[in-house]
């Protein structure tokens, strides 16, 4: 268990990069996840979307990336600090993270029931 | 509304250090609020403690902070990245930030009926 948004995170290489994302919880309460995902140059598969029960907000805190949403023409190109609230249902993607860099993510997942406003 | 977490930062100075910190909801819904606090140098006053019916996870982006629990003996130095799990009505001070940087705090204040295990 990490208690460092910051700690233990790989090496971006190319070779890294073919490895899945790495996902950690950092808290979990019903209702309620936190969790810290790292990225080295993935991205979705193609044609894969994103459609989560749980509404998610989500920030970069370094790196960059680019999520598409199933709703918009074009990616968000999101850098470090941007933070974005992702519906329950509204579908997503990931188009693009930097191969060179390691982009660190911030997600909240909340429940469908607390997304109700 | 800011959209990145780096936005709208003040300058820090002395100046700056008397006023208030800087509070901004990022997220609201029921049972949960992500908040933005921005500190320049302030600390809690003396002998006041936060006792919150909410529980909070905090975490330090930028900058540093001194955050002291009312049932530990020495405050904890956090650093960017660190992050805490405060539980409901576990009090709680900030002892210190520093006058010359910017403080960038995340927190996500969940309702006590959330922070059940």
């Amino acid at each position: 268990m990490i208690d460092n948004l910051f700690a233990q995170l790989p090496r971006s290489t190319v070779e890294n990069g073919k490895n899945p994302e790495q996902f950690a919880d950092l808290l979990q309460r019903p209702g309620l996840r936190i969790e810290r995902i790292v990225s080295t140059g993935q991205c979705s598969p193609p044609d894969f979307w994103y459609d989560q029960a749980e509404g998610e907000w989500v920030a970069v805190l370094c790196g960059e990336a680019k999520l598409r949403f199933a709703d918009e023409t074009e990616p968000r190109h999101l850098r470090a600090g941007d933070f974005v609230d992702i519906a329950p249902h509204r579908r997503h993607r990931v188009d693009w993270t930097p191969p060179e860099t390691v982009t660190v993510w911030l997600a909240v997942f909340y429940s469908a029931s607390l997304a109700t406003r």
